[in-house]
């Protein structure tokens, strides 16, 4: 199985694999916290793309988190921290969900054969069902407005070694190498490597760099999100009862 | 100064910088082989971006050299190796150039304030050139068919690197720190590195791995082409005057 890492959403056309299992990464902060929010309890995440559909969704009486440049939308009820997430706020709930990044990315995937939400938070399970599926992988970077960031990179680098380790799985493509020697460079000190990060000045200078360690914590969360018929669910239940995960 | 760096010509909207010094690089084979052209004495080098353009050229009676995906096209007198440009054929000669990517590359950063043409080979140049200008510096890869590829990454690397450690310049771009962090992964041993790049092996599957050798051997040559006017001119004599190059 091979796998291949698509470090923009503007690049994703040149991956498109309908075979493929699409894992798609925004460490800062959307599929961090939608794996938060799946294990604080949430039942229902619908991604929602731009700023008119939000505003929509909140009108129909969803719970919404929604972000544009790291700051809440003014109708939202709370924004992308994963810190929001808490069981007191979703358990049991749907919530509608739209961020600079993250969501689009989801939503650009969809015609993969799964949509796989993962983040440093989620990885081995990630790493896991992948391992059982045996499909090719892509990896989407969510990146931020169409650049490469540093976290999203390094993240799908930790993720390809890891599915390369377990020998079922091999690459020719050039970003995949890049990443995975990214990850060897950050690994021995994660936290501080990631304060060369762009993302991390910019959350610092908005006060909101209060969720950058636990964003890049590894298997933190039992979660495995993934997007199927426009909404996202988790399937750790389902694929840990039958793939020992 | 700032630099940002450019993986993919696909993301070049999001860099330009009209107040920014461009250099595209194409280590394998566009800019080491224009590089290699002017150190061989060639006077002129006209970038041509179609197939259809490139047969009017040659029909105009003009040298070309021109291939896609590493096969010479027949009309051409030759392809894009280093080696096709010695000086019996290019000494004193205007030649039309067309490749995969490099030459579209070239094009596309045509309304930046100077576009050099940048390869390991003449990595020093460009530094003591870009040193003495001050002006931003954008660094656009020319990657293959859209996608990055390794090559590109690490000479951007170490140009960025030596461009910081010049103190002149500084860089909050992911990309540029991401490709320094390659770099001094590779540098310790480029040759080896550089045999895990996709295009390292789809040029030995061709027989046309020749030229690897030569296009990862730094500061071979003194030359610094500048794309002006929709024609590539050695502008080498001129700065080393100027600047004490």
């Amino acid at each position: 199985m091979k796998i291949e890492t698509c470090f923009s959403p503007l690049l994703y056309h040149l991956y498109h694999n309908s075979d493929a299992n699409v894992v798609v990464i925004d460490v800062l902060r959307a599929t961090s916290a939608i794996c938060a929010a799946f294990a604080a309890g949430a039942e229902k995440i619908i991604p929602v793309g731009t700023i008119d559909e939000a505003k929509q969704m909140k009108d129909a009486g969803y719970i919404l988190a929604a972000e544009r440049n790291g700051i809440v939308l003014d109708f939202a009820d709370f924004g992308n921290s994963p810190f929001n997430f808490t069981p007191e706020r979703v358990k049991g709930k749907t919530i509608a969900y739209s961020t600079t990044n993250g969501t689009q990315a989801i939503q650009m995937a969809k015609n993969a054969k799964r949509i796989i939400i993962g983040a440093f938070t989620n990885l081995s399970t990630v790493v896991t069902f992948l391992e059982n599926d045996l499909s090719d992988v892509v990896i989407l970077c969510s990146g931020w407005k169409g650049r490469i960031n540093l976290e999203d990179t390094i993240c799908a680098g930790a993720l390809a070694q890891k599915l390369i380790d377990s020998g079922k799985f091999s690459t020719i493509c050039d970003a995949t190498n890049a990443a995975m020697d990214l990850w060897k460079t950050a690994n021995p000190d994660l936290h501080k490597y990631i304060e060369k990060a762009s993302h991390y000045h910019r959350l610092r200078k908005m006060i909101l760099d209060d969720i950058i360690e636990y964003c890049h914590t590894l298997n933190c969360v039992k979660v495995l999100p993934m997007f199927e018929n426009e909404v996202i669910l988790d399937f750790y239940a389902k694929y840990a009862k039958n793939n020992n995960i």
